[in-house]
């Protein structure tokens, strides 16, 4: 049987998540219905990982096995995105080596949040955090997601996971502020070799915290360095969170590549 | 009685437009409904100009007379917002002289038109046509919009009106690209002193139909030439279209800031 994968994208507002679940609308079963109804037997996904109700991703990776082989590639994606809600797209489709695997071959994710850091909501933005409470810093920001970078234990991080490895390797992690259509939005973006359940959503709820109470950065180092939960304080809504890229290459061109001036 | 004039932003989807008519949600009946809950008195907005059902805007003028004093500007912004939906935002409120008119003192408007050529619609954009049938040449199209620059008669680019007076002045009309989030998409901008009755749609249309025929860009010129609604081929879909600014000085220096690079 040959081997596909798939990119494809979606608005997490309406989703339980990606990873399938009784009586739930996730990401992972609405595409497995769709690729059933074409490919006329069930499929069986495999994401890259998952991601959590209401988040977002603009590129997300999975692969399956096809009892048929699909020969016209650019029709069968036509097909699946007339079948498919708008809130989910899948823009890319190839078939690979029957021993790839979405998941364990991933190398690294790039994870973004979201800040509109405005007195007044966009009426156009989708997937941020409104955020006026506070003007936020972005060189004390920066500063604090500096301590992130290298191979650490992020246990501080972790909502709840049965997975008893908390190490992960942190390439990159920089905030940097754009204004679009008259509105300030923060953008922090994160790669890493592999994250932690609620990771990224914590440490923004870190940086948060820190702003708003007029903390010093470096409090993001103690927190690291503390390697337990109750050190950190809130875990940011999901909304705001967006997978952007998972990487089966090396990250360092993509860093060089996608993130050059961030 | 102070005169007021308010900024705002909305998105059009779920408006029928921007001027009150009987038993349709509009954005003129929300303002006015929820500038009353704050003033407790029934306050009259002038708008700088409609906008369609599903139209887009940025930024949108209006004024108003009211029968007591804002003391507290930002408190007021504050709590209108939080009276408003989300999809309509007030983002800029200020005494202004009595004799200001919103409407009759605009000396320009720039409406953009979005259009998403591509072959997968991106599940992330709001207020944009998703055009995948295909490619847009932009050399082409900046071609055919160069024709309308200048003080013309534009009746071939006029559905409807009871207003005989056909004329305006369009001081810039380019089209642009841009790759957002991997998507490819055509931005249209159109500054001009007046607009009539579905002009940028009819302009839009138009472009679309020279496009996917492979006509040659000069049709345009003769379109605007006949003076005649006839020749004009098509009207682009209503939610493609924002309008981005309305302006009360002279439009050369906005154009000069604002639109620097397009």
């Amino acid at each position: 049987m040959p081997r596909y994968i798939i990119a494809f994208e979606y608005l997490g507002e309406n989703f339980f998540g990606s990873q399938i679940q009784p009586d739930k609308r996730t990401v992972q079963d609405e595409l497995q219905k769709a690729l059933r109804t074409l490919i006329k037997n069930e499929i069986k996904l495999t994401l890259s990982g998952r991601t959590d109700a209401k988040v977002s991703a603009q590129y997300q990776v999975a692969h399956f096995d096809s009892p048929i082989e699909i020969k016209d590639i650019n029709r069968f994606l036509y097909s699946l995105n007339s079948i498919l809600p708008d809130d989910l797209k899948v823009f890319e489709l190839k078939e690979v080596d029957p021993n790839f695997h979405a998941q364990k071959d991933a190398k690294y994710k790039h994870y973004r949040y979201t800040i509109e850091n405005d007195h007044v909501a966009s009426v156009f933005s989708r997937g941020s955090l409104f955020y006026p409470f506070c003007k936020l810093d972005i060189e004390r920001i920066n500063k604090a997601l500096g301590y992130l970078i290298g191979h650490k234990d992020f246990s501080s991080f972790k909502s709840k996971s049965d997975n008893p490895y908390n190490d992960c390797i942190i390439y990159f992690a920089k905030a940097k502020k754009e204004e679009i259509n008259g509105h300030s939005f923060i953008f922090i973006d994160i790669v890493g070799n592999r994250f932690l359940y609620n990771m990224v959503r914590t440490i923004v709820g870190e940086i948060l915290y820190i702003e708003r109470n007029s903390l010093n950065p470096k409090l993001m180092d103690d927190v690291v360095r503390a390697k337990s939960r109750v050190s950190a304080k809130d875990v940011a809504d999901a909304r705001g969170l967006k997978l952007m890229y998972v990487g089966y290459d090396e990250p360092i061109n993509y860093i060089n590549n996608s993130l050059k001036g961030r």
